[in-house]
């Protein structure tokens, strides 16, 4: 059970958190976000993409660093594996953004946590990709994601923590519900 | 225009996919993949993920390399930025799709690729995520893509590469359609 007598650390930063929350309220323009990749074709199906700049706040913002991923699919779909596939990026997104929520409403609850682990798994029939069956469909046929969490706090606090965490992710929003993508070349 | 009298070359093993299409056509349990990530907590929203095994064509299929990835805040955030977003990724896994998938396509319609580069631009109104206007999603309010291509083909060539490749594409249909996700604790 959460302890009153004691304030939680997970390194988030809640006060700035609920500053955020205040200055958007007032300030909607400031909420407006743009995030953006960049992505180079190498070779066969390997690409190399690249995360730096954002926009918000009603300004660019740049960060001090760049990130870097190769995508690629396996040897033994006679590539060279030189990175993770796509969809396997996606993977990273869901499991990485629902325990991002994890934390920062554990922080919110004052729940201190001492580990928190996810496996996540996206069954795929490749039948529809290759164009096999019109009748399946390219992308996962469902996720499962499984949570171990130790934590300060009893077994239903810790699932309404999970629970509150899909309810505030951006990703699992992305992925349960249907977003608008425009392709164009220039 | 593609030309009939050369062979193109995008280092996309064409044969081999063709002889994979024809192989799970007629066995349909040898398509049945599934796709996994595990991903640990490591302090406020920073979090380490994996990627290695996945099971496909019947069998648990293993890497010789793993796959690592960092997700965390940017310093804006009140974060250490130590990795992109969760969102980027999100972007990161459609751009080398859709990459793949363009490279690939080439290569069945001989057509010969020099450079592919994209920009992807995801919009997001953060008055969802901080839970200011319920009216407002957590996730992009709308993804725009942007090809520059040069190769060996007429502009409607290269425009018909880059449709196909939507249609194909794993993570284009995961973002503009639906899919379930189940979370649980464990």
């Amino acid at each position: 059970m959460a302890d009153a007598t004691k304030t939680a650390n997970n390194g988030v930063n809640v006060q700035h958190l609920l500053g955020a929350k205040e200055a958007l309220t007032a300030t909607p323009a400031a909420a407006q976000f743009q995030w953006r990749a960049t992505c180079e074709w190498k070779d066969g199906v390997h690409s190399h993409s690249t995360v730096e700049k954002f926009f918000g706040l009603g300004a660019e913002q740049a960060r001090t660093k760049t990130f870097h991923f190769d995508a690629d699919h396996p040897a033994g779909f006679a590539a060279p594996d030189a990175g993770a596939t796509p969809v396997e990026y996606v993977l990273v997104g869901l499991a990485s953004c629902l325990t991002a929520g994890v934390a920062s409403i554990a922080q919110y609850r004052n729940i201190q946590l001492r580990s928190v682990s996810a496996t996540i798994e996206g069954g795929m029939d490749l039948r529809g990709i290759l164009g096999i069956d019109s009748d399946v469909r390219n992308g996962f046929d469902g996720i499962k994601v499984s949570y171990k969490i130790d934590a300060d706090a009893s077994p239903d606090e810790i699932k309404a923590l999970v629970a509150q965490s899909q309810k505030r992710s951006a990703v699992y929003d992305i992925i349960t519900n249907p977003t608008n993508v425009t392709v164009e070349v220039k």
